[in-house]
């Protein structure tokens, strides 16, 4: 028997990347948040302390600022690539980089028919994501892209229900007609391919699932994520499969009974802790292989 | 010489109550975050232990939700006042009681050209607040309201310069002709009495502050500040006072002089702490007495 | 009527400026969160934009961190005396300089009897705090020095009731016999003057603190606070007065009868949200003025 | 092609379960975060809203809160183990329960020679965690027991170089022969088996981390980590590998030359973002399946 190292990988996380596009007068801004990380032979520096093959930290940071200039960020996936493919030429022992980014919306201040050209409001909520790994060297490089939404956080008043779930000596609770259904969604869905329009993909993607929240009736949360899904799937077959993480915002009816008031679903009582918190995946039964695409994202396999 | 009570109050804190109007199937949501608290002669709970004169805080909590219900929340100051007048009914030893409101915002889900009846998303940032005080008994009582926003990440990317600052042994801040200007403002306003439109009043107000951080061309975070506020008081009789708290969300030009790239405000590190903070009031000069409108409100006087 | 400026104060927030002492092989440790700020003569920049009179925040940054080597850090409240002292001089339309420092605490590492030389824990919870505020200028310059403790979570699970309180219609809570009293302690107490041995003063008060609360039988989180007060004042005659804010972190009885379990104390659920808050200064009767100590200190009065 | 189920599990996450030992003057207390999920044939909830086979959140919240009156908590792995293994038993479509738990660890409040029989002051930083998986039913069924403690920041003032890097077109970083390491780290270790000590086998395996941490000269974190990973393996057999996340605390050395001052590591400015993460797996070349023991703990594999 002998000790030896395992998996491992090493980055530098949150840099907060801003580009401003000011080529006119009517500036962009791009507001991210990024992480990267490399995998490979690392071993000396673990077990001899030789850094002869780290890139340091502090030059993917350098790097996630130049190539912010230098490439450009017209979506978040297409810098992450950018930047993922640059890692794997510069650490010669790397054999993936993944790059995760963020990022942050903002809205032109409400100035004029069109809103003003280099004043801004952020718009909070609905962070945009983007996971990227790139694998390999040479001919035979993948490039695995997932992209997602996080902190959208949606509440339907009516349209769902909770009944007719298991029993057993520790349950007390009784079954809803009509409850607040709530989460702070996180949904993150993986392109096969690298062949897309991401911000137009995200665009519409976003919107779907908006829509199949609203309209579905929900006889659990799980129905309805699997509903959000499914539209996704059927409307865009660049995507191989969507993964939800949704953490029930619980709203529970206040008894106004004590005071001689009734409460028909008008006032309730948003609790922090402990929430139900439900994963699901919805797929393609012909999915491609993921790879190591999910590979250090949080979920739940 | 002898020790005695001094300042005191007791209440409760961060009710989350949430409001939903269904009387027609559009519904309605206001989402609430509310904290109470009375003031007053409690000197026996502290100095005795005898709580024959408290309104226990869980009573505090379930008058909260029941007001939602049986007063309504058309707005936070309205509903705060109604609440905070009932607490000085109801617990007589207290002298004043103040109500600390914060709003979320929610929008309709975008289904359908009005969106959706009954699904929401939240909006995030830019939330609103309200703080009142209802100070006395009888003919004599008196009310303060506050209202504000706050979280609100506001952003110019050009139009804002710093220079001409006083130097000592230990400045190194180069002057900048032309830099990014953000906060994460936190602004309050005092309205002279009640008789107010609060929800036309909000709206219009944070209107002017966006449009006056859109369009100032700023010297200092200082100068910005001012005139916000005073764009406030010039449209806006009723409001007697602005305050501002507004911590300097730096955004450091990235070096990359090294990589042998220009960047002319184009490639930016957003900086967590430490941060500049700047606190104003924009008053008028013959601005009404606030009374206890501030007492426990956090700010600098 | 015109519109002028109000009360303002600008500085640097969250300057996290850690000094190591290794003038010998075992080296020390003061890890400080300082925050500057200056008040005064300010107008020209709010109204003109002119910075001529402004020490930027910058500049107070840069001196923060110099002090720390020039003055050193034998405790928060000398740093931040020297660094208030020094604002004065450097901005001469200054009126007043506050300084508000948060000291983490960190062990050293439990390696041999003593600890290791040059590796530390850090503690977590009980953050030692001082807010300095240093007024005006020459002979007359007053110097306020509030020292204290936050995060300072401290439970009892016997020896505290709830009962006797006042009823009304909107009254549920039971009353209370045995019940679990915690809270998130800051305290915060102003000394008479800046003769004082800091480190041994802060060292005895904790111990006071913590005794007090142990050893009251409580009637309502209000007694033992005053007891706590109380306690402090009778052992420090330095010291002016005593300003606490304690949210009741609630823990309250989880209903096991449904299950067949009895629960005489054993299992609790902790909750989040909403809290009781109480707040409450115990002081002497014949205390000092406070003049603008408590100015900017987040508290009720 | 159609559109299925992959991946998913649902739980109640974060119940904050606090229990008292009251069977004696001396109080004891355990204080845990308790979140519980299952997996399994769930495929009826999703696609047909079929509750039928759904034990729910709130079930399980009972069955936490039952438990620890029931089966007691006399470690966070026995506890999470009992639970375990009761889900699988009640919700027969289940496959798997997974159990994680953290522990807020709390001193008895320092009064007298060996504190206060039930006053407590919570301890802060150093949470201890335990993540159990339960497999599969009947004589095959399988434990898995990942153990472990987080927020354990720890600093080197000394001891720690780096140097000796691969350098490219995008490094600034200057080499360092003397600087500060700290990370707020996070450990989990797998047992084989659960026959098992749980505490005193972590109470020895946080002293071997904090002792390697502080006695290895470190020529990167990557090379500490791994000294920390080999000292827990050689002294304890039970463990079968141990993983590692290390968010590198940055202390950069403030440049106090414009002001005449030297700075020979003696005043560093803690930095909040970005930082390095480190991520590291020390393992036995024979190290035991670890089944689904790692599915759903953060981690990067």
């Amino acid at each position: 028997m002998s000790i030896v190292l395992g998996a491992n990988q090493y980055g530098k996380a949150e840099n907060r990347v801003v580009r401003i596009y000011r080529d006119t007068v009517r500036h962009e801004i791009r507001d991210l948040n990024v992480s990267t990380s490399l995998r490979g032979d690392f071993e000396a520096a673990h077990t001899d302390g030789d850094q002869a093959d780290i890139l340091p930290t502090d030059t993917q940071k350098n790097t996630a600022f130049a190539y912010a200039k230098e490439h450009g960020v017209t979506s978040p996936e297409d810098y992450a690539l950018a930047l993922g493919r640059h890692f794997l030429d510069a650490a010669p022992k790397a054999d993936a980089a993944r790059i995760a980014v963020e990022e942050y919306a903002w809205d032109r201040a409400p100035v004029g028919p069109d809103g003003h050209d280099h004043a801004f409001v952020r718009r909070g909520g609905a962070t945009r994501t983007a996971v990227v790994t790139v694998d390999g060297h040479g001919a035979g490089q993948a490039a695995y892209v997932i992209a997602g939404v996080q902190d959208l956080v949606v509440l339907k008043s009516t349209g769902s229900e909770f009944k007719g779930f298991l029993k057993d000596e520790y349950t007390t609770l009784p079954e809803a007609d009509d409850r607040i259904l709530a989460t702070s969604l996180v949904a993150r869905w993986r392109y096969d391919g690298t062949d897309v329009d991401w911000n137009a993909a995200y665009d519409s993607i976003l919107q779907l699932l908006l829509e199949a929240f609203a309209t579905t009736y929900s006889r659990a949360l799980q129905e309805t994520l699997y509903a959000m899904g499914r539209a996704v799937l059927e409307a865009h077959p660049e995507v191989a499969e969507v993964r939800f993480s949704a953490p029930n915002k619980h709203h529970f009816l206040y008894d106004l009974s004590p005071f001689g008031l009734e409460n028909n679903g008008e006032v309730f009582i948003a609790a922090d802790r402990p929430y139900g918190l439900i994963e699901a995946t919805v797929t393609r039964d012909d999915a491609s292989d993921p790879g190591n695409a999910w590979v250090s994202t949080p979920g739940f396999v």
